[in-house]
């Protein structure tokens, strides 16, 4: 039995604020807990009956432990409450009400004391300030919201950190006649939050794919590290918030700051979910996932066959537009359509069978044997005597790809075909644009899980450095990346004009002065970065500029050689307080600044996961040779991200580093400045 | 009576071709017309009745001039029925059938003399290679799909270049509880195209809102006028494909090229139309626009009143992502709403009512008496025993602001509800993201036409500047410059080395050196520009390595004084085959240029325009004081696009005009390279 069983699978369930006041939420409960299949106890001292049920007056008189303790009742009650319960021996504790976390440092600490509670009697919590949750599989409508009763039993696992989105995702599940194996929202998640729902779906044989909705996540590196094992098991979706800003509002809601939407959404990707952009999207998705996966694949080949060119023209350009592959069927197959349609459609994938006919499951049957082709998307207006899709895919049921549906009709017509087809379980759409999306999120999963593979890599050691105990300035920290195996120039650091002299002429020419002192972090802007210096003479006034610089304690100055020519770009690490050591790796340069053209990875990465950072670069063509320069090493920076991130993982005292600029060149990189912070 | 009145609202019409067989096209477009209210004449000499309609053996025979006659017969004969219709007084022709201009050159010739043969007898065309078209205002469904007859007459104009695609989204429009005005597909648009039907739907005093579905455009600049003429008087939306290369299937279907996406949605966007990025999108915008439209306003404010806060959530970050403006309330504003609801809600707005009651039409009537509130979204789970929305809209109809209706439950539940607020005309969407983005396409409806009253300036008149007979060099291209009021820098044309030198100590230095030969176009790459000339050693040098391009016919050297630091754009000008003259401007440089930050226009426009032209830009951060340095001269750009364009506007000979790069400083700019191709 897994733990959370007992939360979301009770077999006894007391309801402590049961009501038979319709206004009150200990009457909602109840009312959606009226068909319950175990034991359901109302805990109300004044009440004999609740709805039916014989009503208890405390939780000990039950006079046996229950599964699950639904609390109903004002936070100020809540902590009594929860001690009578794990003295009862309760298995978990669902709370609904608000005025904890959400609301300041007080209703914190009340918080805290629930979860100590909690501890002590080993019992889990989910809450509080939540709606509940749902699991049709197990009969149980622990929501203030009973509705949510009617989602029927299915496949989809959902965990909402709103309540509220718990249920708007739940009713899109049903107008889509799917099901859920479990609905819940998870509050201020005290105890039980999104990481651990989600490791219990993936454990839960019931669920076919799990979806998440997020605001603020608290703990980001534990959500990683169980949606990364999940997606082993089943695919993982995810629609979040924090794109604009929404801070102070997401507080008041859960009482968790919403934190770094990029890297937020970075590390979601990064673990395998794939994200969607709306709550339709997602739930589309989930209905294509509910009954199929494909198979781990670096570029799986969509066929498209559509009835009509213009819808056609839509999923194709979409598809394409996400760079989903199109693939032009093979010749053989294509001269096999060819012979069953008439002539001048457009037949090397997309197929357009120009007006449909009596071919349709013949060109259908050749695409599925191409060997190009992993998920077929048929679309098809409605013109059920031309085509009847009903009869059309049990003609196909002997084809083992995954086939989609696409059609467009007044609902009365199409949506019996759609409940039909669902029960053959053939995902279909009532647009072009939604089969389309759902694909596309369908052939991302199976492009993620391709990219595992290649991820599944020997990561390097790194030395061993002690802990910083201060922040080091450029020329330490220059040597730190030089001993993790991040080329720097070469430098001097000197305390007088006569040190420098004697640099600049033991370094190759022309060089750099630079002034060197922690306090002063934006160089160039301050002046203190003279680049060029050919001779003695330029040293000198280099010097003399430099000496204006006001600086506390004693002067220094970096004598360094210059970087050859290369692209600029930014290599940087991050400590953040809820996923913990991330790299960023972007291009440089102020142009590029300006643009914000960069990508993100939790550290540790290896290799290829950081060569693949510099693909989804906007301007990665830099990388390749542009207008006839060279191809520049992206593997010296693919293995400085790596170097980077290993030495963030090791060294948790930092907070941030950036090395801006890095010069890349046709062979190497060099890091021109480095920036630490503690 | 508009011209066509009588393709659109006929009150005759003939089926040449009309047939018994269910299979063929006769008999669909018989069946579609059945409930034709006027009189209807099926064209067929081997039948007495079609379909209880008594059938004539030609247009001859029926006796008089018909408004509509269609053609369901094969390409090969539809020249000879033309030309009779045109005999018979035909206002109107519709060809359904396809094998004309889609298949390629002997098809355009046949689709050509068809044209010829409309313009001849003043008739109208619409098709060949089309669906047809509804208009149940009229009681006319000339369709081959018969079922776009039972949607609705309503206030939604749709014209779609895929006969498919208006069915998709007249099914859409159905599904939601809406209605048409007119939904045609064009076909091939031989005769009758979009901006024809834009025209006419601009006229129309039944068309609320104009939607467009496009694929390639065959006359954009006739589209751009007709929609920029269509929005002073209602919304138009539209939908469109190409941004991933669908070029070949799209040519196959209606036989246009698909040309530049950017282009086509940069004129609609600057005509004032609304994109939608699918078709649900678009038909949920449509929705809302069909009862009512902001007025212009530069930057309306959205109140949000949520009874729950996640799906609030997610409306408020699509909004502000989206740069939609979401104002916090006048203190006064939030005093009342304080008092309606219990604390520690969200009441700044978005407006987080916690668990809504009956204080709720307070709270939102407060919100409507804000202000700084042009339009109010309101979202609620479907729970009627706390809230009941259509009596909710009842106490608000005296609220004079659009209000749009966000919700989330069960089809069963819901549904009935929407449409009895649809009758109310309130526009409601069963999720918050459908909700919020309906809302953002309203609202920048508001803004494009607030532009337009800015846009309405005096645009500069350019000195008269003789037709180019060849390709201007690159100091002739200057000079033009120079007359159109866009600065370069001082420079010599230059024969010889003597030449040369004489230059140089003319010009402030240092110098640049550049080769001048109209045949060298990637100067740069071949070595044919030095930079930072400063002494005659550095010039005789400079002119030794421009020595060795080999050149065709008289050397020639450009020397051009250096110009300031700055920050580096593109400026460029083409001459569309569809759109015309088009302006561009984006940031230079390699990297700029790797990631492809450009706006682009149609010419000419005004200064505030191409003042927006910059501001949309990705990297305009860099004009306003970047990193400490001084803001930059972007009238001086917005003026150089002005001219650029008016240029362009009087010398159609021009087909590409690219300045790059063009160095703008705190002061004014220098075009450093000129490039005109004729």
């Amino acid at each position: 039995m897994h733990p959370l069983d007992r939360l979301f699978k009770p077999k006894s369930i007391a309801v402590v604020g049961a009501s038979t006041d319709e206004y009150k939420a200990g009457y909602q409960m109840m009312y959606a807990l009226r068909a319950f299949p175990g034991e359901l106890y109302p805990i109300n001292p004044k009440s004999d009956d609740i709805l039916g049920f014989k009503a208890f007056s405390s939780l000990e008189a039950i006079g046996k432990p229950v599964d699950l303790v639904i609390l109903t009742i004002p936070a100020a009650g809540c902590a009594d409450v929860m001690q009578q319960a794990g003295e009862a021996g309760a298995g978990a504790a669902l709370i609904i009400g608000g005025g904890f976390a959400e609301t300041g440092a007080s209703g914190r600490a009340v918080q805290q004391d629930l979860l100590t509670i909690c501890r002590k009697y080993g019992m889990r919590m989910l809450g509080p300030n939540t709606a509940g949750f749902a699991n049709p599989c197990v009969g149980v409508t622990a929501n203030f919201n009973p509705w949510i009763g009617g989602v029927p039993a299915g496949s989809i696992g959902l965990v909402s950190q709103s309540g509220a989105m718990s249920l708007v995702l739940s009713a899109l599940i049903h107008t889509q006649n799917l099901g859920i194996s479990l609905a819940t929202g998870v509050g201020n998640s005290a105890d039980v939050g999104v990481a651990d729902v989600v490791e219990y779906l993936a454990d839960d044989t019931g669920t076919k794919v799990i979806v998440l909705y997020l605001e603020g996540v608290i703990d980001g590196r534990r959500l990683y590290d169980a949606v990364r094992n999940a997606v082993k098991k089943k695919p993982v979706l995810f629609l979040t918030v924090g794109q604009a800003n929404i801070a102070e509002f997401a507080v008041s809601h859960t009482g968790n700051l919403i934190g770094s939407y990029q890297i937020k959404t970075a590390a979601l990707k990064q673990a395998g979910a794939i994200m969607a952009n709306s709550s339709d999207d997602l739930i589309d998705a989930a209905d294509l996932f509910s009954r199929t996966r494909l198979e781990p694949k670096e570029n799986p080949g969509v066929g498209l066959l559509t009835g009509q060119a213009g819808p056609g023209m839509v999923i194709a350009d979409y598809l394409r537009s996400k760079g989903i592959l199109i693939p032009e069927l093979k010749p053989t197959t294509i001269e096999k359509i060819r012979q069953a349609l008439p002539p001048l459609t457009y037949i090397k994938n997309p197929v357009d069978t120009g007006r449909p006919g009596p071919s349709f499951p013949s060109v259908l049957k050749a695409m599925a044997a191409d060997s190009s082709i992993d998920i077929l998307i048929t679309f098809l207006l409605d013109e059920p005597a031309v085509v009847e899709p009903i009869t059309l895919f049990r003609e196909l049921r002997d084809i083992r790809l995954p086939m989609i549906f696409g059609t467009s009709g007044f609902p009365e017509n199409i949506q019996p075909v759609q409940k039909a087809l669902s029960v053959m379980d053939i995902a279909s759409f009532a647009s072009p644009d939604r089969a389309a999306k759902a694909v596309c999120a369908f052939v991302d999963d199976a492009k993620a899980a391709y990219r595992f593979v290649r991820y599944e890599e020997a990561v390097p050691s790194l030395p061993n450095i002690e802990r910083l105990e201060q922040t080091p300035d450029e020329a330490e920290a220059k040597d730190i990346l030089g001993r993790i195996g991040i080329p720097t120039p070469r430098r001097v650091v000197c305390r007088t004009h006569e040190e420098a002299k004697r640099a600049f002429s033991s370094l190759p020419q022309p060089c750099v002065l630079k002034i060197l002192d922690p306090a002063v972090t934006h160089k160039t802007e301050a002046g203190g970065v003279i680049l060029h210096i050919k001779t003695e003479e330029q040293l000198a006034n280099a010097l003399e500029r430099i000496d204006r610089i006001k600086v506390q304690g004693n002067r220094r100055y970096l004598v360094e050689e210059m970087a050859p020519d290369g692209l600029e770009l930014i290599i940087g690490a991050t400590n953040d307080r809820s996923f913990g050591p991330v790299v960023l790796v972007g291009l440089g340069g102020i142009t590029a600044e300006a643009i914000k053209d960069t990508t993100m990875r939790l550290a540790p990465l290896g290799l290829n996961e950081a060569m693949d950072m510099i693909a989804e670069l906007r301007g990665k063509s830099l990388f390749e040779g542009w207008r006839g320069s060279p191809a520049l090493d992206r593997e010296s920076v693919a293995r400085a991200i790596v170097a980077l991130g290993l030495f963030m993982v090791s060294h948790p005292e930092i907070k941030e580093v950036d090395l801006n600029p890095v010069r890349v060149c046709e062979k190497g990189l060099l890091a021109l400045d480095a920036l630490f912070a503690l």
